[in-house]
């Protein structure tokens, strides 16, 4: 499996437009041991043709044309097969509607999220140009699909959601309830292996249930959003708390990067990083710390084989 | 007023992330003479400290990371006051969901427009956080108001609207019905003057509302969407000519660019230009007439003063 990091910023990316925090103005300052992120998303093949998006963030355009394995060979013939959906947040799949000129696509996501995209939001329109234009195929929890290509054939991968709690998107608040199949965690493995990649952005805290999957995985792309608990007001930056907006955050004894440490055996990485993470800074004594435990931190353009 | 150049291309941009044209393959190769460029998009400004889009396009991000004048100073304190839409075409207004971030904004357009944009899309609910995050405020054709500053004041610019004509976004049709409200252009002017900005990058064809307008600009970004009626049918890439679209052609007798030769007599910028078009390469015989019907090609990060 070849694994490419599209982008490894939280919602907003780094920098984020209204920002002008200590990592937000050192980033558009140029200053050494900052390294700007677009939007987090991963691109997945099995046989090096055919990718899978996980997720589709606003910043899908540029992502792209970074690069050059995702880009077509000749007119409307993209090797994009299609994507994969963890929540209905915008950053998740905002990028969705920029994929819309023609060319047949596979969206896979929980029947939950994709009510909350599709059956209000008429911009999904779009993606009706004609028959078989994007085909949704629906993920239960706890269950391994193929992923399947969009003009016929097997893309050599397969897909698992797990839940990992958390909450409705902003923009659904009110109309939509928090539900076990509005957050998702995925594995994403070859067909006939048993070793996944993992792809946890968004995870609310740990549960048996997190525990099981992530000893699945050989490599593991985990929720980097917070520092700490209070990291937002602490800057002025808003009232809510990581665990608030359905984020664990790294540090402490009850912190994520903790039970990494503990829960994990294999490649971690952090992804899904909030431009206001002091693990953002090559430097900081937070990223020390989060090297220290044997996890690494994502950057846009980076590329694995598993 | 000081205008900048967010983005010069049609929707998808160039390159487009499915296409292989060859102006696509040539941009992305690097080749000399090609230039890529995001989505169509202008900021201006009457007092050089608040500015107002002229659509949001998806590539708001990295054009404002482009841009020192459009960051904050401080967090929350976008100097960006809000923007006003010409149509609801995704690449004119899907940005808008990416300015999410609690910095209050005013966002003008027609009725017409704004119930196709948040009538049925609730994604649009992300945009209302605290009472006044994005204030909705009416054009109604051929009548010139003020823009306000979101948190009180004024920009010291105003805008009229002008019906150009032209077709609902694709994602509309069965939906909503044409209707001259669903597309327009925009004088924009320095409070207490008389001459223009247009920003008319979306115009389906001639017509004597349209020529008044125009002959009140000082200068004026204009359609240059397509060189050819027939100019993707002739690339295999679609069955719709220009005019079926709601583009007016550049070329031919009866083309746009004989008539801005004739009519308009200030500076003219081609915008929203689409991937296909033989004008995008500096060194093209289509480029060459453009130039010599005294034309300019606008492109992104390009500033002028009026």
């Amino acid at each position: 499996m070849r694994v490419r990091v599209l982008g490894s910023a939280a919602g907003g990316g780094f920098p984020q437009w209204n920002c002008a925090c200590p990592n937000c103005r050192a980033v558009r300052a140029g200053a050494e041991g900052y390294t700007a992120r677009t939007q987090a998303s991963l691109a997945v093949s099995g046989d090096g043709q055919n990718w899978y998006l996980l997720n589709i963030s606003p910043d899908i355009r540029a992502q792209l044309e970074a690069a050059p394995e995702l880009q077509p060979a000749s007119s409307r013939a993209s090797p994009i097969a299609g994507a994969i959906f963890i929540n209905g947040d915008l950053d998740a799949c905002l990028g969705a509607l920029c994929l819309r000129e023609s060319t047949p696509l596979n969206f896979y996501t929980t029947e939950t999220i994709q009510r909350g995209l599709t059956s209000k939001n008429q911009f999904f329109r779009t993606l009706q140009r004609f028959e078989g234009h994007v085909t949704w195929r629906a993920l239960k929890l706890n269950e391994r699909i193929a992923l399947a290509l969009p003009r016929g054939g097997e893309s050599g991968l397969d897909v698992e959601a797990i839940s990992v709690g958390g909450k409705v998107p902003v923009h659904l608040v009110g109309i939509e309830t928090d539900d076990p199949r509005q957050n998702i965690g995925l594995l994403v493995r070859a067909r006939g292996t048993d070793q996944a990649l993992g792809f946890f952005p968004s995870v609310a805290g740990p549960s048996p249930e997190l525990e099981g999957a992530i000893a699945r995985t050989q490599c593991c792309f985990f929720d980097g959003t917070f520092w700490a608990e209070d990291e937002l007001p602490a800057l002025g930056l808003g009232e809510r708390t990581a665990r608030e907006m359905a984020h664990w955050p790294l540090s402490g004894e009850a912190g994520s990067l903790a039970w990494l440490r503990r829960s994990m055996p294999g490649r971690r990485l952090l992804i899904h990083i909030n431009n206001t993470n002091p693990i953002l800074y090559d430097k900081s004594p937070e990223r020390q710390q989060v090297l220290a435990a044997g996890v690494e931190v994502a950057h846009d353009g980076m590329e694995l084989r598993l």
